[in-house]
């Protein structure tokens, strides 16, 4: 049996595996390949009937899953340099004692570069092909992205306190202008976005103007809302209203607007969610770790709320292993709500994939093998005995697999993760640069 | 600088990695070297000041950790068989309508030997060098647990109903001494036990029963205890005592017993359980899973109660990698508590290794690295970027690391792990004969 896109040529082909495709039907092919052609998922047979053409590039995946790459909607890249330098403490003491002077001291652009390099190698190697977050230097961030072959929404930080790179408050929305400006339309890979750190730290004035220039140059708008309880008591002490309810009154709320966190809610914040159509990133393993608390996601969802997963920065995490908060949002609101059939395998593994990339605008693009769709793709090596026997491959995803697993990675139709190792990328340099700053600020921690 | 175990003689050195000891003062050597004779760790020598010695076998750590192997106190080995057969049910339709059919049709001693095989390859290559659990047909895994050389309390199952190799529950209390008087002193590496299901499956005649048994032969009686808010909701109702309670009564707690769970727990119960010396098996990802709910373990611990981790079986979990239970419990317990200082990343780490042994009456012979003890030993990888920078190892650990890290593993001073690979089982062939099998339970999921 011929198609239409059997008679096609390819640059790589992805063959002998189970595709997981994510896509409306949720389809699974479990003999079927992809063809990929100029960047992007050309053709995706159901069937082997037919042996796959040749290709410059031919991938087998061994009887593994080939599956869309990993959505990451919440991240700080740099953070990595913090990973583990402080843990099990108060949320004041770890950020006032350990996180902030850390930052103050250690965060100029060479460490930012060497920082992000290591967070987009780790991302890569455990199956992330599309991260969305943001920090402060985020030129540097972005451009040690771009050198890697990583899809990335990047949000250079606005906050009302004089930042690493941004010395004066007053300069922080024209600072992220700049930015902006400057990687709008520099790099296919690289979307700029504009990253207010949280209501708490952002006066109304600061908020709304951040928003208006992200919206006038047409990006991401994203802001940690509604973390902890602290937060939320303060704002209504405060202002008289939840963080939700605060943002929505300063027009911030729309479907280009990314919110991280969203655990202290109520009904009527969910509803102004709901009702702007704007994004939320799930961060289940940081939330627990810093006992924020526990994200009404069941809830957020059933108002098809887009909800996507991310694992926050490394400071407080403290991997950006992706399949770790898969398989914990699955556990967490099964517990949370006392109900074992809440947040099923599927449900979990679209919010890390096709449900991220809807909110953060990326939908049409990546999140789900369809052709058309660029291709981010995965392959899992299956051959492995926590891994057997599979009798549903999205199953084994969710609950026993983990970035371990992944065997190859392609973003953009580029492999850039081949056996297990990086292609592109000499991660002994790198972690010997990040060692390097490591040591430094180790001494400063002792001292 | 010499001392006295620089002279003596070595079957195995392990250096150039950080020792975390485990040890009481929890010390952490960041050059220091161990020397193994017989299967015990003969020697440690906190500093490199003077070069190992020679000796036949010779582990290069490569800068990474070396530390006790992890105790997996909650399992149930041939149920790798069903792993992810049923996901996200309601637990009687899981129960009724697919793991007790399958027990019913497929446990036989076959394939008990190939589940067990399976489980026993994921366990070493995991980092687990002792398991302690239960099931039916416990003597075809006593035999399959024996040929991979990993440490095992193993218990054979009891429960008020036919079960598979005990189709006369009359019997079950018989079946079991036969069991324990046969494998009581065949190996030094596999503890036989008695595994009582739940008091909701065991009478009162029967508990009694298999505990005395247990105490007679002197071995570890285990039991599932208030798993779930209907076990003891129903316990209340039929017997007017909780599931603690009720084994209070029938004078079933003391230090030779580990209850697995411990979920729905009052004051009262902890303080049974805190005076009888019992230990408990924490299984945090099977009980979010499930939706049993949350264990009070720092209350428990606060009291002195000897609480280890456990994976619970491959039917529920999905996998038997604690690794990730650390994690979890680590952080469940910031979130359950609204305090980030709770279960710190030592605590964790303790549960999984020492606490663990002492929950199974073991904290003598493994569970540190301390001259005297058994060498189960595991070297982990810290040469890569998740694991980049370390400043804090035990840190990595709880909130980085996973088994995929463990490079090396020792049990009673054997390397039954060798760069990721196991040296002594061809795991192909093992996984292979779990396919075949599993193909038969997947037609009749399917029928």
């Amino acid at each position: 049996m011929k198609s239409e896109s059997v008679e096609m040529t390819f640059d790589t082909i992805i063959h002998n595996g189970t595709l997981l495709t994510l896509d409306a039907d949720m389809r699974t092919l479990p003999a079927g390949w992809i063809g990929i052609r100029e960047g992007r998922i050309a053709a995706i047979e159901p069937t082997c009937q037919a042996p796959p053409p040749e290709a410059p590039l031919r991938i087998d995946a061994a009887g593994g899953i080939v599956m869309p790459g990993l959505v990451n909607i919440h991240t700080h890249l740099p953070m990595t340099l913090f990973r583990g330098l402080a843990d099990d403490l108060p949320l004041m003491t770890w950020l006032n004692e350990h996180i902030f002077p850390a930052e103050a001291r250690f965060i100029e652009p060479e460490a930012v570069h060497w920082g992000t390099r290591l967070a987009c190698a780790e991302l890569l190697l455990g199956g992330t092909t599309c991260c969305c977050g943001g920090y402060f230097h985020e030129d540097a961030v972005a451009e040690a992205v771009a050198e890697t072959g990583l899809r990335a929404v990047l949000g250079q930080g606005v906050i009302d306190f004089p930042a690493p790179g941004v010395p004066d408050p007053a300069q922080n929305v024209a600072h992220a202008r700049a930015y902006v400006q400057k990687w709008r339309e520099r790099s296919a890979l690289i979307q700029p976005a504009i990253f207010c750190h949280a209501p708490y730290t952002c006066g109304d004035t600061t908020l709304t103007a951040a928003k208006r220039a992200a919206n006038e140059l047409g990006v991401l708008f994203q802001v940690h809302a509604a973390e902890t309880r602290f937060e939320r008591d303060q704002s209504v002490a405060d202002k008289g209203l939840s963080p939700i309810a605060r943002l929505a009154q300063l027009g911030i709320l729309d479907a280009r607007t990314l919110l991280a966190h969203c655990v202290w809610l109520d009904e009527a914040d969910i509803d102004r969610m709901a009702g702007a159509g704007c994004g939320v990133a799930h961060c289940p393993e940081s939330n627990m770790k810093l006992a924020s608390g526990i994200a009404p996601v069941p809830r957020m969802r059933a108002r098809g709320i887009s909800v996507g997963l991310g694992t926050d920065g490394c400071a407080s995490n403290n991997d950006l292993d992706l399949f770790g908060e898969i398989a914990t949002a699955a556990k967490l609101h099964k517990v949370a709500g006392s109900d074992p059939t809440v947040l099923d395998a599927a449900s979990a593994l679209r919010m890390a994939t096709i449900e991220g990339a809807r909110a953060i605008g990326l939908e049409n693009r990546i999140g789900s093998l369809e052709v058309g769709k660029q291709a981010d793709i995965i392959v899992m090596d299956t051959q492995a005995p926590h891994l057997t026997p599979m009798y549903h491959p999205a199953s084994h995803i969710v609950y026993a697999a983990s970035g371990a697993d992944v065997r190859h990675v392609l973003v953009d139709g580029r492999l850039l993760v081949r056996d297990r190792q990086l292609t592109d990328m000499d991660i002994n340099a790198v972690m010997a640069q990040v060692n390097r700053i490591a040591r430094d600020i180790r001494e400063t921690q002792a001292g």
